[in-house]
Parts: C-alpha cells; sequence; structure tokens
C-alpha cells in the first residue's frame, strides 16, 4: 500500500479451540493471554509498553480454529513490533506465578462475556448445532474448566502448536515485500531461530501481487497432517432463560464451510436477505412493522463445515411476529428469483464494500492470512467483484431455498416465551 | 488525504439531549431515526437504498451535545450521498404513521440498551452526577418518556434547530475542498435552498490546511445564541443491582470541559493513568494482581463541564480491592511526580496515535467537525504533537492531584456488593 505510513503485522497459529480436547479446554485462548506475560528477554510490562509506545492497535485473538497477535503501527515502528512478536511466539516463558494470576483474569473476562446477552447468543448456538464436537465449546471455555486447567497442558499446546507449518505470518501496510521479509529474518535471528529458509518450509512467501490469482498452498496444509473431524450439525432448540428486556433470537441452518465454490452466491444472499438497512429482513422486520431494532444475518466459516442464521432482538411480545416474518422472508426468497435490479443493488454493495477494504491495512492483511492459511485463491479485488457480478438472481434463489430445507436450529437467550418455528 | 478513493462526509447539527426539556426528552434521537424515514422526494426504502448500494458505512449517532449524519464512501458516490444528506436534513416529512412505527423501534433499541451492563453503568454514573439537569438524561430517553412522545414535538424540534447556525458540514477523504463545496452548492440546489452563500453564514468554509493553526469561530457560535445552563456536579453513590455476574464500577470526578487550556495535560494524564496496556491501572490491577480483565481511565467532555471516571469489571468479590487500588494509584500519580522515562513512553504513544489517525477519514471528519462546533483552533498534527511534549511530569501531577481534590461519585451496576471509597 505504498504511500501509507502505517502496516498491520499478524502472526497467526493455524489453531483455534476446536484442536482441543474436553482436557484440553481453554488452553489454545488462556496460552494467548499468557505470550503477553514475558519472554526470555521480555518481561510482561516490557512488552505492554512496546506496544503501546506505538500509539497503535495491538491485541491478540484467538477464535475456534484460529490463533492472531498483530500490531497496526508506523512502519518506523514494524522492526520492533515483528521483533516483539516473533520473540512472543517463539520464546515466551509461560511462568507458572504469571500463569496463576492470568487464570483469574481469563474468569473475569469469561464472566464479562456472560452478562453480554449476544455472546451467550452465539455460545448457545454453536452448542445446540455442534453437539458433542469440540466446535460446540465456547472458545475460552468455561470457568470451572478454566478453575482447573493445568499449567503444563498450555506448555504442551505451545510446544506441540507454535511450530510450522502452523505459523504464518501477514502483513500490509506502507513496507514493502522486501522490508517485510527482512525484518522477519532480522527477527527470526535475534530470536535465535537461524533464517527464514530453516523456519519456514517454502510456501507463503509471495507478495499480494505476486500470489493474486493464483492457487495458494493446499487446503489444510498448516495444520501439518493434524486431523480435524467434521461435525455433524444438530438441530434443535434451546432457550437461556435470563431475566433481562429482550429475547435474543438466533435462528438458522448449516451454513457453507470456508472455501466453498458457491461462495460468492452466499454472500449475495446474506446481504440481500439480511445484509444492511435496504436488505429484506430490515425493511420487514424493522422499516415495515417497527418490531425490533437489530435484525441481521450472520454467518460462520469453519475448514468443513459453517452456520448460518438469523439474529434478532426484540422484547417477547414481538418474538413470535419477527420469527415468522424472518422465516417467511427467506421463505419467499427461495420461492421467487429477485428482480435484476434488486440483484444489481447487492451488486453495488458488494463491490464498494471491497473497494473501500482496500483502505485498511488491517482487513488487507486479514484477507492474506486467511487465504494462505484456508488454502483459498487470493484473488484481485477486480477478481471477486467479477465474481460476485456472475451471480444470477436464480442462483441467490437456490441457494435460499438450498438453506432452507435444512435441519434448522434456535437459540433463544432472555424472558421465558414459547416461541416456534412455523 | 490525496489519493485516497474513499471520503467521510457529515452533516452535524449542534443539538444534542441536553437541550431538550423534560417534555421534549427524548426528541432529538426520534428525530434522528426519523430522518430515514422519508422526504419530500425520497422514501425510506430509497433512502436506506441509497446508503447501502454504495457499500460503505452510513449511520447517524445522537449524543448529549450533538447530532451527526454521516457516510464513508467512494469519492465516486460522494455527489449522490451529498444530495442525500441535505435532503434529509433539510426536507423530512415525519410522516405521523412512520412516527408510530418508530415509536416500537426506538423502544427496542433503549430495551437493548437496557441489558448492556456497560451502557446502564455510564447512564447511571451520569445520571448520579449531574442530578437534575439536562445533562443526567440518557440520550434516548426512558421507554416511558418514548411511549407519550408527541409527534409535533419532534416537527417542532426539526423545524427550530435544523437550521443554521446550528448545521456545519464537514468531509475529509479524496476528493479536493473545492469539489465538496462543489457537491454541497449542487445539493442545496437541488434541496430549493438557494445558494451556500443564502444558507450558511460564512465561518467553516475554510479546508483544513487553511485554517489550521487559526482560531475558529467563537464557542458557542453554532448555538445561535441558545443558551446551555452548567451544571453543578453532584457527588455520591449509585447502584443498580442486577442478577449478573460481574459489578461494574465507574469511580471518579468532574473532568474538564471540551476545549480546557489544561486538555494535554489532562490527556497524558488519562493515557498514564489508566489509557493502554501498560497504563498504571492496567499494571496494578489486572497484570500484577489478576483483579480484571478491562480497567482504564474514561472521559467525556461538554460546552462547560465534563467527566472524569476509572472503569473497571470484576466479580463482587474483587471489586473493593480493585477500587483501593485504582484510589490507591490516582493517589501515588498526584503525589509523586512521573519520571522523565515514563512521560517520554506516554508521548510517544499519543504522538504515534495522532500520526496514525491521520490515515482514517473518518477520524479527520470527526476532527474537523468537533473543532468547528466547538469553536477550537484546528491545530495540525504536528503542532498538536508538540502540544503534547511540551507537558512537563510535574503538570501530570498537578492534573491528577487536581481531580483527586473534587467530589467523587461512585456508580455500580451488578450484584449487591458493599463499596466503600477509601
Amino acid at each position: 500500500m505504498p504511500g501509507l505510513a502505517s502496516e498491520t503485522i499478524g502472526i497467526w497459529v493455524a489453531a483455534g479451540s476446536r484442536d482441543e480436547s474436553a482436557e484440553t479446554a481453554g488452553s489454545t485462548h488462556f496460552l494467548e493471554h499468557m505470550l503477553f506475560k514475558g519472554t526470555g528477554s521480555r518481561d510482561a510490562k516490557t512488552i505492554a509498553a512496546a506496544f503501546d509506545r506505538t500509539g497503535g492497535d495491538s491485541n491478540a485473538i484467538t477464535a475456534k480454529e484460529l490463533t492472531c497477535y498483530y500490531s497496526r503501527c508506523l512502519v518506523t515502528d514494524l522492526p520492533n513490533i515483528t521483533g516483539l512478536l516473533v520473540d512472543m511466539v517463539s520464546n515466551s516463558q509461560l511462568d507458572v506465578e504469571e500463569f496463576e494470576r492470568e487464570r483469574g483474569v481469563i474468569i473475569e473476562e469469561l464472566a464479562m462475556s456472560a452478562d453480554d446477552p449476544g455472546d451467550v447468543l452465539f455460545d448457545d448456538f454453536d452448542s445446540l448445532v455442534f453437539g458433542s464436537h469440540s466446535l460446540a465449546r465456547p472458545v475460552g471455555a468455561t470457568k470451572d474448566q478454566i478453575r482447573v486447567l493445568g499449567h503444563h497442558t498450555v506448555i504442551d499446546h505451545y510446544q506441540s502448536t507454535y511450530i510450522p507449518p502452523r505459523l504464518v505470518i501477514a502483513a500490509a501496510g506502507g513496507a514493502t515485500h522486501e522490508e517485510v521479509l527482512a525484518m522477519v529474518d532480522d527477527a527470526l535471528a535475534e530470536a535465535g531461530l537461524g533464517s527464514r529458509a530453516d523456519v519456514w518450509s517454502g510456501a507463503g512467501s509471495g507478495s499480494e501481487s505476486a500470489i493474486a490469482g493464483t492457487d495458494s498452498v493446499a487446503k489444510g496444509s498448516h495444520l501439518g497432517g493434524a486431523a480435524r473431524v467434521r461435525p455433524e450439525f444438530q438441530s434443535g432448540k434451546s432457550h437461556t432463560v435470563k431475566d433481562i428486556e429482550q429475547l435474543g433470537i438466533l435462528l438458522g441452518c448449516e451454513g457453507l464451510e470456508e472455501g466453498h465454490d458457491d461462495r460468492f452466491i452466499y454472500s449475495v444472499m446474506l446481504t440481500m436477505l439480511g445484509g444492511g438497512m435496504s436488505s429484506r429482513l430490515f425493511q420487514s422486520v424493522r422499516e415495515e412493522r417497527g418490531l425490533a431494532y437489530a435484525v441481521n444475518c450472520v454467518a460462520s466459516q469453519f475448514t468443513d463445515t459453517g452456520t448460518f442464521g438469523i439474529y434478532a432482538g426484540c422484547t417477547a411480545e414481538n418474538a413470535q411476529a419477527v420469527v415468522d416474518l424472518a422465516m417467511s422472508e427467506w421463505d419467499r426468497l427461495a420461492q421467487e428469483a429477485p428482480s435484476q435490479f434488486e440483484l444489481d443493488e447487492i451488486v453495488s454493495q458488494l463491490s464498494g464494500s471491497m473497494v473501500l477494504g482496500l483502505e485498511s491495512s488491517a482487513a488487507r492483511m486479514n484477507r492474506l492470512a486467511r487465504s494462505e492459511i484456508f488454502g483459498l485463491p487470493l484473488e484481485s479485488p477486480m477478481d471477486l467483484i467479477e465474481r460476485v457480478r456472475s451471480v444470477t438472481a436464480e442462483d441467490v434463489s437456490e441457494m435460499a431455498g438450498r438453506l432452507l430445507s435444512r435441519p434448522k436450529a434456535l437459540a433463544l437467550v432472555g424472558p421465558a416465551a414459547e416461541i416456534v418455528l412455523p
């Protein structure tokens, strides 16, 4: 991104909570916290100060299939930040006293999440639909699991997972590809890891422009042969009763996995049904009837599965009407292909969004990393727009129908209420 | 911002919930919703589709002293969006049927906010410290107030407030200043409002570069002579008991108003005490003792007053220890000037943050508008960094002490607990 003063860099680990067993549940997220607690050459406060000093946005995120440590900072600070991130990923001490103290912080984090009705709803939905599979567990596990999680479990996880081919570095911003490579080389040398060729096994060293339009590494190759077992989607209904004002509703079915051939059709359908203030759900539920403030489609993609859902939050007395309308809009899209005009509007929305996204170094870093990790071709924005433009009205309707024919799940969080799927 | 494909434009109204009486409470926020419901030439769906079609980020926000309608979009979409925003601000119909339907949406929005413990905490704090003053009310008012708010009240508010000199247009991005002016002129003509000179009264037509470093309009001139009465800060304690896991804590005192001469000292102090993961509060409460996940300083600024606070969320058994530590860190900063090293770190953090902020058209549009509305000089980033660099360790300590000597307020939301200020 020539001319930009900033860069976003991320070190990604192709491991997440789904790769844990019942015994190691929570260790991926716990480890993410521990990486900020000290390396062989930096203590926790030094790490915190080094990130803060840049004035940038630095943090880490653990998800069900990925972990990422990232920083957005000025290009002039990038050598230091790259060195710091590589040090954290390769030389963390996982001190036992720090570990015990951090247990309290994580329990507080889980308590905070338990008080957020939206967090509870999305966790409940996954718990319902993924049954006994590890994808069913919340990323951070439960407080009870964190209370008993052993120090050695987190050390094992670090030693067995934070190694190639699980690791991916991605960056986007004002620095050139060669500058970033040189910084990574310096950071590896500083961390005592030898040269990049010693550590990394070849793939993924292309710049965005160089690998755009070509196939990336094979799907799953960053897992290094570790197997992920595909979950069976479970239909059903759950209701966590909470004494709050709104009923949170998440209604859906199995969606498309990451990199599915029909992902552009899926994206158009999601946007048309529930992607903005002109979407069918927003217009029908909020604008025409005033029944809810928030109503939209949601989707999550994993290696081998995904979820599709319609989210709404409303007082209990409106809830059945909202569910009926949501199902009716979903059905209407499945029954009848949208007009070319409506389709063109969605294509314009998605195209504009892609072009606007090019201005964000964080968004571009994310896209690079996900392409690499999930083994997806890194297409240029113009190619992506072309893929969206090639979606037909019949494709969209067929996708809505395909999803509608699948077994459904309904998660509710809030006041007791009798909600039935029509 | 030459070379950028996007632009953020906002139309601001120098009016917020504090300008309402008890009888008109909620009308500013209600009006914000109604502006999306149709003009003389566009219905609600047309407005929604016009925003969505850009693929950008378009919305509106009502605050206690300001209302803003904004869009980030491609420069190529800017003429349409400018025309749309000007039409909404000047020609909205405020249809009575739409009004009644939107009442339901707003009640749902308030219910959603009531289920967010953080929202409740910040509303409770303002309610506590501003007593019977209009700043004490939540921006959207209460559900009971919205249930009875009259259509005519919102019409009155629109007609009396959405006129110069309350209106400010600000924009930042890839378009030149002259291009934006031409688009505004076209939009005014299209809306039947004549030329810019007829509508606007002179001030505020400078580009960022042209007015940087010079004084802007006089403070309060955008209020057109309407008086704002300064509230008396009330000390005390409130506790909204909720059956949730964490106790939300907001502990503070009167802060500095918008544009206060010591705002750079204030900013350094806020950052040092609670502005990042290396801040004193974060290190003491979370890193050294593991008592909370979130702990940080917060501040809000109004025309004639402000609030300073320390926020933390933790389980009830940790709460007294967190409050004690927070007070002790605040006191320590007041008692002893920080080292030059610590000060330099904060200066670096704030400077980096300012330079990074220059890459965001939304942040720059905001800064332009606030400078204009609050009558603050629009300083260049280099001047701002210079102002931060001129802050001394003694200044920071004096500021902490000045605040510490003020009467305190403590708001709590969550489980019943006996918390005392040391």
